[in-house]
């Protein structure tokens, strides 16, 4: 009987970053239990994304985890203010932007870390990156670090030498365009994928928030066609 | 005018030790935002001792926030095994129990991380205690300094320079009798305040699993009786 495959949580938002960080994932030989949080984010059409993206990479579970960080206020991201549009890149490198959602990747984390722990693992990825992270404090490898430390001191299992906790954060150091040759060579449908922080009532993606824009650099970057729909009829951008 | 009171969120169970911990951060000043984080506990009634404790001691503002931790299972408090009842006081100090919730401390300081930096602050209250403590990972010193590192990298407003983040851990180092003394010397009414970890359906305390044991311990050391109704008729324990 082969051995087990080793088994890791990952945070699956379902778009640009976290699918092809599941297709990493696939290939380095774990078992992926993917956990997507509700967060009350504008963006509810990435919880439907994030279910396509786990069936379609093959992950052993998929978990939708609600906790509403609305009633914390503080984000564009969230409803309290409105989301840029048409920012130019020089803004997208260099400034913290409105739709930094107050602690979430460390949120996210902590209800990873749970989970890990009770599947027996000490292996979670995250797709962050902190190339064209749009200026977010918790998309650096030195919070990656420190939320790794804490981990290590934090649960029961690797307090006990069982189980230590490592985070995986295999885009951290990517482009945009490079991320998305990764997950194509992987076999990624990115139509899959949603990433537009302000979609239409139609679902269709906004093609002027940052998300969309450094989406659209990146496929534009590789000499590719963004095979998702936009709603100001710049599909074939 | 006078100066606007500095605020601090505080993490409040409605418990022996968090009770206690928002009579100091308000003796020390502060305006406490209060935030219960119903997780999916057995003991429910911790979620309505909070709001008589919050509204007891004055708290500017009192949020329960739901995250359900009992999809990632693995503690007898959210359903999954037996609460243990009885054991002795050795081994209440030197093992960790199946009460202990996966990364339980992590996911509730990222929440009130993510208030605190809406709310202006850096000043996150917990009332966790090293000594008596059941033997939970998430209470010890190291790994309330290593949170505070974590934060300090975390959030917009730390990263910019404008709130650093400092988690007061008030009771860390005291037993629970300490802990009782000094509540009392503040005013605090323990009638309030809610621990057991399995009551019965009349929501009195079992006064048999640790959280009852260590209560009544710290009462008895101090040459008091514990004001809360017991199931157990030991109520003048």
């Amino acid at each position: 009987m082969p051995a087990a495959s080793p088994r890791a949580v990952l945070l699956l938002s379902g778009g640009l970053d976290s699918t092809p960080a599941l297709a990493i994932a696939r290939q380095q030989g774990f078992d992926v239990y993917a956990l997507t949080v509700q967060y009350g984010q504008r963006h509810a059409g990435e919880v439907a994304a994030a279910q396509r993206i786990a069936h379609h990479l093959g992950a052993a579970q998929h978990l939708v985890c609600n906790v509403d960080l609305r009633q914390f206020g503080g984000s564009a991201l969230t409803g309290d203010l409105d989301v840029p549009r048409d920012r130019a890149r020089e803004d997208l490198a260099h400034e913290i932007p409105v739709t930094y959602v107050p602690a979430r990747n460390t949120v996210f984390l902590s209800l990873a870390l749970a989970w890990s722990e009770t599947l027996g693992t000490g292996d979670i990825f995250i797709g962050v990156n902190a190339i064209d992270y749009s200026g977010y404090p918790d998309c650096r490898p030195e919070y990656i670090a420190a939320f790794e430390r804490l981990a290590n001191l934090a649960t029961k299992r690797a307090v006990e030498g069982a189980c230590p906790v490592t985070i995986h954060a295999p885009l951290i150091d990517c482009s945009k365009a490079e991320i998305i040759r990764r997950g194509l060579a992987l076999g990624v449908d990115y139509a899959l994928t949603s990433s537009c922080y302000a979609p239409g009532a139609d679902g269709r993606a906004c093609g002027r928030c940052d998300a969309c824009r450094l989406r659209r650099q990146g496929f534009a970057a590789n000499g590719l066609r963004d095979p998702i729909r936009y709603g100001d009829g710049t599909d074939a951008f």
